[in-house]
């Protein structure tokens, strides 16, 4: 086997892991609603070897990234933070970094952002 | 009656609007787990007449920022967008900004999701 050949089958290794597969593959190609195996071709022809070898933590970081964009949206910080200016910068950051956390660390999005909810109207009621 | 009575008594009008109730109070209090009437005297101690005259417009704005905050979530772009690099930001933009306008003209959000992310799987095929 050439060194193109070798490398394609590390690659390939790679992104067979249980962890990609579980964490990344299978939640994306039912996002993208294509098979798995249509999916690691796609990441095959954009991802370099340096690229699937940090996916995961790549990954992680990104969702973290997102779910605390997700809060912001869910608890309409837009409305009360941006627009209102009701509640500070640093408040609703805290809050939302808070429950973002907590979904990272297995708990229910849904139960957390009902909870963030109810901080939310207690940070209101505390800026009279 | 005198002025500052008059002013409330404005203040409550503008506040029991058929528009306000159905668009915002009635969310709103959902979400906060708690009467109308309370959320209402929230309102009432935290925005000033010209903050009430202006809550719809406000509030209608705000929801598009948070739909597009939401949809960059949803669609997992800090990954794809902030950290792989693969999608465009102006691509990325012009993705969830058209999707949050389906979304504000009274498209049910998973349908244009579900088609937001076929759309996003199409954009990073043509990437590579």
């Amino acid at each position: 086997m050439d060194d193109k050949g070798k490398l394609e089958l590390m690659k390939d290794r790679i992104v067979k892991t249980y962890v990609i597969q579980k964490d990344i593959i299978n939640p994306l190609s039912e996002d993208f609603d294509c098979t798995p195996e249509e999916l690691e071709h796609v990441l095959f022809d954009l991802l370099d070897m340096s690229g699937l070898l940090s996916l995961h933590a790549t990954f992680e970081t990104a969702e973290y990234e997102c779910l605390v964009k997700k809060f912001h949206a869910d608890l309409r910080l837009c409305l009360f933070v941006n627009t209102l200016e009701l509640i500070s910068q640093d408040d609703a950051d805290e809050l939302k970094e808070k429950l973002a956390k907590q979904v990272m660390d297995g708990k229910d999005y849904s139960d957390v952002l009902k909870e963030g909810q109810k901080q939310l109207f207690q940070l209101l009621k505390n800026s009279r």
